[in-house]
């Protein structure tokens, strides 16, 4: 009977996300089958990015319980109805933006906002708005970004699935999926650095350092890296970085106006990964006159406006800012999986722990304290 | 000899700035001859522009006597040593902003920032930091952007001045100088309007009123006016606004969101003519998610700084601003003189007024009192 064939719910291990600061907690949960148009895959790995700290903390609209996670890697376990181009085993990364290619969005080539299922913060699937969720007393659980990898199977839009190559590496595909994606996507789609070029990245965690590997890809010839931890000067240079300012260590001198003197007027291109307004600002001031470009990858962290001195835009400067980089999923995760596998990408050093999914706890704490830039949690396994 | 076969100076007339925000004084000044890399030029005729105000105004640092103006037309009456591709008897555009074709700035496609001898606003010829002018007192005139055009005759340099094809009336030509060129320039070559798309303009001065036309140019579906007079809805249509806003007719809506409702999710264009950092917010707020850019080519009034929401930037929005529109002088204007004898572009329509050089404090007082977009001052006739 067709009932016989259609999938069922699926039982297994999630990290759930009770209140807003507590510790997941490790329970069995129900993963309803896939509707129209949605994928259910089995989530081979997965890693921790600011993004889920930030809901994690409830700054935004508390949303508990919620399953949380974005930056992932898996296998399509079952597909909906009207489901075309996936069939089970295919190896997958799940996405936040969606991309439908044939929106007004999809259809531009320099906007990647998918107006089809566009991107929300709040909970539930975007097609419908319910979860595939439930915890052992049968109460919903929220989904996050539509994506919900902190779990051992979860359900995807077709519209925000992107199939890889099964020969890519897990852990660096799942790289792709949020804060690697993002930062590589900057320099190249989005800034779209110029060979022989200079670059400047304030703040080199895990999304800075991407860009640097984006900008080496692109050819820049400085980049300098910008942070306030000693540490990263040294870690700096496995990612490209050339050249390293430390802010505490220059005495009277403005930042700007320390980089304007490196580059000799002025950086070519200019990429905010902290968060800070007045960082955005030193951004900006530190970009060259004439096609000084500044890219705003950090949301700011007070929800601060950003305040730029009106005058330097009459000497062609320019602020732009991108969900995911500007790359577009479908489109762009293909090519930069290939790019990881010829190592034109250097991306695994961003991995500096890995866990199984009953250590996640260790991996909030490790980003947390800033000793980690990502973390792969092992989902098949509850420990390391 | 050789000093026969020198440049004389000239005697003429000129109109100068003796005190900040007092009436030109028509007077006979003496005009040097043009040193090595300058040409003398003979001003058929020069318009006023805001930028003349300001100066004129003393708001920046004051420098007085002094001769203002720099939208003009003439042509070449001699040439110093060491100038190639200008002879006496051509005709010609003089431009605030040089262009040496072989500095990294005229050399890189996305900028038009010259550093040879970059943009100043201090007087002095940018090679040597003097002037050609005296009074009849044999006392300095000082001169303004390197330009100087209300005086019968001024010195160019060789990298500030451009030839135009003597078909083209001389008062569309000189309008190319600054404002129309920026205008249609900032739509055309900065922001690059793509056909079918939407462009809202805030401000329907000379400048808004020429971004309408480059807009219209590059063929904008929707080309929305902004303006609190009234009177710019029908004046706009005569340069391809398509639809027109009062702010002042809103009632509670905001600007942005009546735009935002009118463009079908936000405008692919904005350009901010104003000068005025809460309209340059409002137009930010105004484009549209994805790639939406914001274009800011008002000056800002009090200097404020531009507050912009930075979560806005992550949705794909980008802010950009250039000096003239990021056209590139020497190779843009020939080409926008072309388009105003094709009836492509239609700038005469900015001719509101056209006086003599004895007249040139009506054309303050025209544009003081908004009742002005460009008035036209004829150099050899001292009345209309």
């Amino acid at each position: 009977s067709m009932a016989d064939q259609s999938p069922a719910p699926i039982r297994c291990k999630a990290a759930v996300s009770r209140a807003k600061g507590a510790p997941l907690v490790i329970e069995d949960i129900v993963v309803d089958p896939p509707k129209a148009y949605e994928i259910r895959m089995k989530v081979i790995c997965t890693s921790l990015c600011h993004t889920d700290i930030t809901f994690w903390r409830g700054k935004l609209p508390p949303v508990f319980p919620r399953i949380l996670g974005h930056e992932a890697y898996g296998v399509v376990e079952s597909v909906g109805e009207r489901v075309e181009g996936f069939a089970v085993g295919d190896t997958v990364v799940p996405t936040f933006l969606g991309q439908c290619d044939s929106c007004a969005g999809c259809a531009s080539a320099g906007s990647n906002m998918c107006s089809a299922l566009p991107f929300v913060v709040g909970p539930g699937m975007r097609r419908d708005g319910t979860t595939r969720f439930r915890d052992s007393q049968g109460e919903p659980l929220h989904d996050f970004l539509a994506v919900s990898s902190f779990s051992q199977y979860t359900v995807v839009d077709v519209n925000q699935v992107v199939k890889v190559d099964p020969a890519v590496p897990p852990k660096l595909a799942c790289l792709l999926g949020c804060g690697a994606g993002t930062g590589v996507g900057a320099a190249w789609r989005l800034a779209k650095v110029q060979p022989g070029s200079s670059v400047v990245i304030f703040g080199l965690g895990a999304v800075g350092l991407s860009v640097a590997q984006g900008a080496k890809m692109c050819g820049a010839a400085k980049i300098i890296g910008v942070d306030l931890n000693p540490d990263k000067e040294e870690l700096g240079k496995k990612f490209g970085v050339t050249d390293f300012v430390n802010p505490s260590k220059l005495g009277e001198s403005p930042l700007s106006q320390v980089i304007i003197e490196m580059t000799g007027g002025g950086a070519d291109y200019c990429f905010e990964c902290i968060g800070v307004a007045s960082v955005m600002t030193e951004a900006f001031r530190s970009a060259k006159q004439g096609n000084g470009k500044t890219v705003i990858l950090g949301l700011e962290k007070d929800g601060k406006p950003i305040s730029l001195p009106s005058i330097e835009f009459l000497f062609g400067k320019c602020v732009m800012g991108s969900l995911f980089g500007g790359i577009k999923p479908k489109t762009d995760i293909p090519i930069l999986a290939k790019k990881c596998m010829s190592k034109e990408l250097e991306l695994e050093k961003l991995i500096t722990h890995e866990v199984g999914l009953q250590e996640i706890n260790t991996a909030f704490d490790l980003l947390l304290q800033g000793k980690s830039l990502r973390c792969i949690i092992w989902m098949d396994k509850l420990a390391a």
